[in-house]
């Protein structure tokens, strides 16, 4: 699957930003076209090899990558990256690749 | 599912890097028990939104956190751990947690 993965480094308000995630941002990047799975972590992210724990992970995934080009160019796709200064106060590093079992 | 991702940072020797990883790495990280599946990055990985790109997405996914948790305990994965000085060149960030579906 063409994967769109999003990693939120830690909001000053970890309350608030999921509040706006799950109630802003969500509904704003489901309108994304082709997308096929949404998920994020349930509970915390754990860090075993050290290092800060991301606030949130989100993996979005489409049938291909041009289609997962196709809806990052498309105005829904802007409208999700543009929401991102509104609540991602420790950063966001965004990974786009298409994935293979080994 | 509980997910186990690994970002490989940049590695010194790229070409190196990949043949331990598919030659070695993989058939040991692959014994440990109740691994539902194992994916990695097919090609490239972007970054859109900046930053540096990871040599490597890997991520492995067992049905429970308590079978992850077993498994990272266990003699297979105290091996597949302690083999990530002999590539990971350009360091590791591992995080834990469990998926669900937005």
């Amino acid at each position: 699957m063409a994967t769109l993965l999003v990693l939120y480094g830690a909001a000053a308000d970890a309350a608030a930003f999921d509040k706006y995630y799950f109630e802003t941002h969500v509904p704003i990047a489901k309108k994304m076209k082709g997308l096929r799975r949404y998920t994020v972590n349930a509970g915390p992210v754990a860090t075993p090899a050290g290092g800060a724990a991301p606030q949130l992970v989100a993996r979005l995934e489409w049938d291909s990558m041009a289609e997962l080009g196709a809806a990052m160019e498309s105005a829904e796709g802007q409208a999700a990256k543009g929401d991102l200064p509104n609540f991602a106060s420790g950063g966001a590093t965004v990974l786009v690749y298409e994935e293979r079992v080994v």
